[in-house]
């Protein structure tokens, strides 16, 4: 499988302490074995923007799959928890159903990303880790597509393991980076393991390590690499541009020759202006323009409105840690649980209305007009969907197995922008604009009801 | 030791390409062993606050100790690369020398928290994985420690394991966040590994699992955890309270017992004081207050201004990923390149005044007078501090090995709150205050000078 999520620790205590609490007091009266129903959702559209790109799904069903207590881990909980209850915990394999969409489809508040059935105790002590996996994933693939959608047809690179919140809010960050729609990462380890391809340019430090500036762009020429990037800012622009042309032109057969030039501070739009002039005046049209320093969606919206002559927009900082709203705040919650033979349902009813949660076995399907999408359904999987639509939950995982093999990462980075493109154009602007409706099914709607009553 | 970062994939490939493509072509003309210094530092406080906690220490050194390249990643980069640089990749080792400030250091701007000096091409290798770890985990700290400063003498739970950006963005913010001020954490993994003590409430699901309130709290408190925690905005926080009255005093010999109420939504200066009313009247004096729900330290300072009875605040998502501003700017620049037997002094002189480096061998020490610190001094290391001040870098790494012992994170943890008290009473404000003076020493910037001059 192209996009395993080996790199992450697979530990049965990446999880809150609390989930055994609950676990073990459910154990105690058991309660830990009937049948509950989660589903996982999130309430607010992150970047003020009009949607979301659902991603992580397919390494979270790996992590579900590898679940296992080990030695280890049991004799760190043993003190805190009864033998009883940590030999169960020994013996817990992931024997649980879950009903989700496929990697990259484009959702929205409160529709259910993943819809988890199975014991009550175990769904519980797997909250935590799909919620870890699944918001991070979906922040960043969202922030690759909004800057994908600024960046329209220019090449888009990533830069951010610098700045990225540790190395595996790097890895995974430029995984699904690359699913929302970066076209190549810096991340060796990222681009390796996942099948993404490379960018890469030059930094400042080489350039500062030679006498002259010319000489350091002969030499980074002269090195076999792929990579024919010269950067213009490490002293002044313009004679940075002046040495780059010196040492594009020395090289044999440059006009044959894939080369680039990278601006990495200043007012990117007047100086790739300029940069694209000079290069042009000197016979080196086909010389690439790479820019950089604290880009995003709107920074990059701006130089396209602008037309600046940017090839190439690396993205770092922005888009590594979604820097204006660095957290998606997925929930994942109890919907019904089995009495005996019988379904109740439940929800959270409280003081903090848009806290509040809904009921029942929840379904989400997709209702196309003749242009596309016009409204999705949330219902009731045991009473169905009353539209003709297309059911975007899927069986993915049966029984402690993944049911189905999921595509490849880059089939799925395929399908975000072409199922993006078939919504209303106003989806696809970076502002916020008139919502995508969402239909709750009247069905859930009165088992909200109904419990409130009851409060 | 008590801190090591097994839990970080030791991966050579943790880099950006451009790190082989610059290595390759010093490597080609003899360049990449000349002795290189290159400082790590930040440019710009985060959070608009006055300090910044350094921390990620202890791990990068460990990094840069098992620094090796394996063959999986040789045979991955060997096709883009000359056979002789993979041959010269593959016996490489980490024979640096690393001048660093002790973990949880407070620091400022410009300050070099680690200076590193070794050949070219290895120390530009480093570049990446030193500045993701030590970026982050600073980051975290020095949101910690906000948030420490605004709770004074009350509990701080970390809670953010579910809204991380990534395992290791939770697992190595959970470790900077106990450095930084917070007293527990809910992450299980995180509490095994670096000896953090667990923190753990209970959650909705528990109380909906149960037909009634009632039932799900005596429930949870008759399980023989540590953990006598009721939550009590399920449904309406008026009837929560009602009911955990009625389950704790329940208990046997209740008065006795660590009881705690959780509230997770609302108002919560208004609910706290209704719950401790209640509680109190209903003779649970000793039952603590348990907040949480988006908070940080501007919400908590709020709440704590206005005398809300809570005893302990959850924080989550806002100190996890540092919500505010979530990525730190340190960079690593070269300031000095030996050719032959002669040093050379580098910096970046640019267009963007903000992003020009200072040259030379830098050192730090900080200068005290009878009330705390009164300024720092940037010095050039081969000329000496003119001030009677304390040197804040020791050699820490040296060829290839961690020369100090670090103390352990309790140790360094205690440390940071009593080096902070000695600071000017404005460096703790949230807000921006007057700065703490960061000096140059005329050397430095006499090298700067001439830099500029020569261009």
């Amino acid at each position: 499988m192209a996009h395993t999520h080996k790199y992450l620790p697979n530990s049965c205590l990446l999880t809150d302490f609390y989930q055994f609490s609950m676990a073990q007091a459910w154990f105690n009266n058991q309660h830990h074995d009937k049948t509950a129903i989660f589903n996982l959702f999130f309430r607010r559209l992150p970047f003020n923007g009009n949607f979301v790109v659902a991603a992580g799904i397919n390494d979270a069903l790996l992590y579900i799959e590898n679940f296992k207590f080990d030695e280890d881990s049991l004799s760190y909980l043993s003190p805190m928890f009864d033998k009883d209850f940590i030999d169960y915990l020994r013996n817990l394999k992931p024997q649980i159903n879950i009903y989700g969409i496929e990697e990259g489809t484009i959702v929205f508040p409160h529709e259910p990303i993943l819809r988890i059935e199975g014991p009550l105790a175990l769904c519980q002590l797997l909250e935590t880790p799909l919620l870890n996996i699944i918001n991070f994933q979906s922040l960043i693939a969202t922030k690759a597509a909004r800057i994908r959608l600024a960046a329209g047809d220019k090449k888009l690179s990533d830069f951010g393991l610098r700045r990225a919140q540790g190395f595996d809010g790097a890895i995974s960050a430029s995984k699904a980076a690359y699913l929302g729609g970066i076209d190549t990462t810096s991340n060796l380890w990222a681009a390796k393991h996942f099948d993404i391809p490379l960018g890469g340019t030059i930094g400042h430090s080489f350039i500062m390590s030679y006498d002259k500036q010319l000489d350091a762009f002969n030499n980074f020429l002269d090195a076999k690499t792929n990579n024919r990037v010269l950067l213009l800012d490490t002293y002044l622009t313009p004679q940075g541009i002046k040495d780059a042309i010196i040492a594009f032109k020395r090289l044999h057969n440059y006009s044959a020759q894939t080369l680039a030039v990278r601006l990495d501070s200043g007012d990117l739009l007047a100086l790739s202006r300029q940069t694209r002039s000079e290069l042009d005046r000197a016979g080196l049209k086909h010389c690439m323009i790479i820019a950089s320093g604290d880009l995003d969606e709107y920074s990059i919206q701006a130089l396209n409105l602008a037309q600046a002559p940017i090839d190439i927009f690396g993205v770092g900082t922005r888009l590594i840690c979604a820097h204006n709203d660095p957290a998606l705040s997925g929930v994942y919650k109890l919907a019904a649980i089995k009495n005996g033979e019988k379904w109740r349902d439940t929800a959270k009813i409280s003081d903090q209305l848009e806290k509040n949660t809904w009921p029942g076995r929840q379904a989400l399907a997709r209702v196309y007009g003749p242009q596309g999408p016009i409204f999705d359904h949330i219902f009731d999987q045991d009473l169905g969907c009353e539209h003709k639509a297309k059911h975007l939950q899927k069986l993915m995982f049966e029984q402690g197995h993944i049911s189905q093999t999921p595509k490849s990462l880059l089939e799925l980075k395929k399908q975000v922008h072409i199922n993006l493109a078939e919504f209303p154009t106003e989806i696809r602007s970076l502002e916020k604009t008139s919502s995508y409706p969402v239909k709750f099914d009247q069905s859930l709607i009165n088992k909200q009801i109904i419990l409130r009553e009851t409060l």
